[in-house]
């Protein structure tokens, strides 16, 4: 397997809303994805975009906001212990989400759950942070075209 | 200030040398730059290239591993609670440093000391977590040239 894209990173927070003030007004960001639930995980997401080096927004690495649906959500605990908000995890692209999701198999690294659509509508999946020196790592298949672009 | 490119994700670890086998055997990194002591800032620092959305590596925004250099190392501690390693900071570029250092003062950010020179041989500060929605963020100068890229 081949390390690709570092597409997003994961920021967990206690709201959304919060968030693309801080972003906005903090740290000078200028575009905001429109933000919706992701009910088979549990969150509302919000993309915000980074620029690459060229300058350029929508090709950078993009930070996933991450806000919990729920008092069952995955991320409920993990904002217990980080009340204010804390990077949560980081999501790399592969070319092939089936033959990624063998070669961690392969090696023995825990995968956590099925291969699902995730929220840039591709294949996604998630390894325990245990396995992958601690950090909660997401593997995703690289969009075809622009689609991923559409949130 | 003006959001600039998420240029690095500084990730700490016990061992550098663990964690380049790790990126290069499991997640199939290919390009590491050479490992050097940051010795004002007390760590041991290599940087890991992933690729743009080009498919160009040294663009993309890099993954900076992050070991302690003895026991007083800033990242002590934070290796004490995450003995695996875990994610530790994100570092976003502007265009000028004094002038983003003022911007975040005049909102009350506190900032960790100086302004000084970091890893990649620009200016940087540091602000601390509990004002930036939990997360350690480093705020850095847009290398001019290619200077960035000699380590």
């Amino acid at each position: 397997m081949k390390l690709g894209r570092l597409n997003h990173i994961g920021v967990a927070t206690p709201s959304i809303a919060e968030s693309i003030r801080y972003y906005r007004e903090v740290m000078g960001a200028t575009k905001f994805h429109e933000p919706f639930d992701l009910e088979a995980q549990g969150v509302k997401v919000c993309f915000v975009d980074t620029p690459d080096a060229a300058g350029e927004l929508g090709k950078g690495t993009q930070i996933e906001l991450i806000e919990p649906l729920g008092e069952d959500s995955p991320i409920a605990k993990f904002l217990e212990k980080n009340p204010a908000g804390a990077q949560h995890h980081v999501c790399y692209e592969v070319e092939d989400i089936e033959d990624a999701r063998k070669w961690f198999e392969e090696m023995g690294k825990r995968i956590l759950g099925p291969t699902r659509i995730g929220a840039h509508g591709t294949p996604i999946f998630f390894l325990h942070p245990k396995d992958m020196m601690g950090q909660l790592t997401e593997i995703m298949e690289t969009p075809k075209g622009d689609a991923h672009w559409s949130n």
